[in-house]
């Protein structure tokens, strides 16, 4: 009977189903710690079986990893809408579900490892990086970014990346208040950047002008200039 | 008369020479694409004779990249002198000094990969990491970081890591700059933390208090302050 329970299930849905079995393990173990046997038993087959639909532990991870990928680069995706700031801070929130949700295999994924370090998954979180970049560049209405501004936006998405990975360590600060430190950041380092270079200089000039008198940018500003005086 | 020369060196001198012809190819091409008989040819010794200093391809990779990590781990040692953003602005200037002269070896070892993907070469990245963190808490003057002072440090650490990633790919923008502009990074991220946290609040008043009005960070609050009017 097992078996005919299995025949059910044309090839497609098969390997979907192990994706998903696999990336629920990883979201509560990094997946150097899984094996394709516990993998097996959470799906209900045999671990030959497994290796019927992905040819070696690798080509489950990768497939799993791609996954995973697709839906994290999918959350900064955000409606060209509303000030910068608050579609800045939509994105964090989805951000961190993810990380929430994804905790153990994001950390894996950023930080290498020896079931997730290959050139295949480096080649993965680039792409995500990549995605996250172009998004956060539309949100600017810039297709082409100056030296300066592509180093800003590049450095702020590592920031959220390292900003997420200690969190995860210890949850010591709540993911609240760190989205809309992360938020608080981008408009800070774009600010340092613009200090010195006209260009950045415009390209600030015209994000602020749209933000409202309430949104995160300006609570910044006053509490900074509270702070100072 | 060539196993002579070769005689006269002894073990550790023989690995030490080794060590530092990795490096230097290191530092023009990334470890991936350096091999072993390239090494020996450099160091004009055969290929066996390498793998009597190392037994494996890896292992030889890894004490460079050990020696590379302590260098890079001394560049964020500062005597403990003068105002914080002068000593900052000293540190950077020497990493990028070592990012200058390490280029490819300094990216492959940050970014991970076939050569320098291991577990051992991600704790050595993570053991540079932690030096440098707990350099710049001990020019704060801090021996046991509060969550958010811990994230901020080590969120702009990653942030100095990021961004040198980011020039190696094209150096479109000139070194003294991002150098200035990371040491002005720290303090736009610590007051952006600041403006919500009262024990952040305390640490960033006390460091702003030992700033001189012609140092970095007075230069930047009048740069800003000119670019908000």
């Amino acid at each position: 009977m097992g078996t005919g329970v299995r025949r059910r299930m044309g090839v497609e849905e098969r390997r979907q189903q192990l994706i998903k079995v696999a990336l629920d393990l990883f979201s509560r173990r990094s997946p150097d710690e899984v094996s394709i046997d516990e993998i097996a038993s959470a799906a209900g087959i045999s671990r030959p079986l497994v290796y019927h639909y992905f040819p070696g532990k690798m080509s489950l991870y990768e497939a799993a990893l791609t996954r995973a990928a697709e839906d994290l680069a999918g959350r900064f995706e955000e409606p060209h809408e509303g000030p910068l700031g608050a579609r800045l801070l939509r994105v964090m929130g989805r951000f961190f579900d993810f990380v929430d949700e994804h905790g153990p295999g994001f950390s894996a994924l950023m930080r290498g490892g020896p079931a997730v370090g290959s050139s295949a998954t480096n080649a993965l979180v680039d792409s995500v990086r990549q995605a996250s970049y172009e998004q956060i560049l539309s949100h600017l209405g810039i297709t082409e970014a100056p030296a300066r501004l592509e180093l800003v936006v590049r450095s702020w998405i590592s920031l959220v990346e390292s900003t997420a990975l200690i969190w995860l360590e210890g949850r010591r600060v709540p993911r609240e208040e760190l989205e809309r430190q992360l938020v608080h950041d981008f408009g800070a380092l774009a600010a340092v950047s613009a200090a010195y270079d006209p260009e950045m200089a415009a390209v600030v000039r015209t994000f602020v002008q749209n933000e409202p008198g309430d949104g995160p940018f300006a609570e910044l500003a006053a509490r900074l200039i509270s702070l100072a005086s």
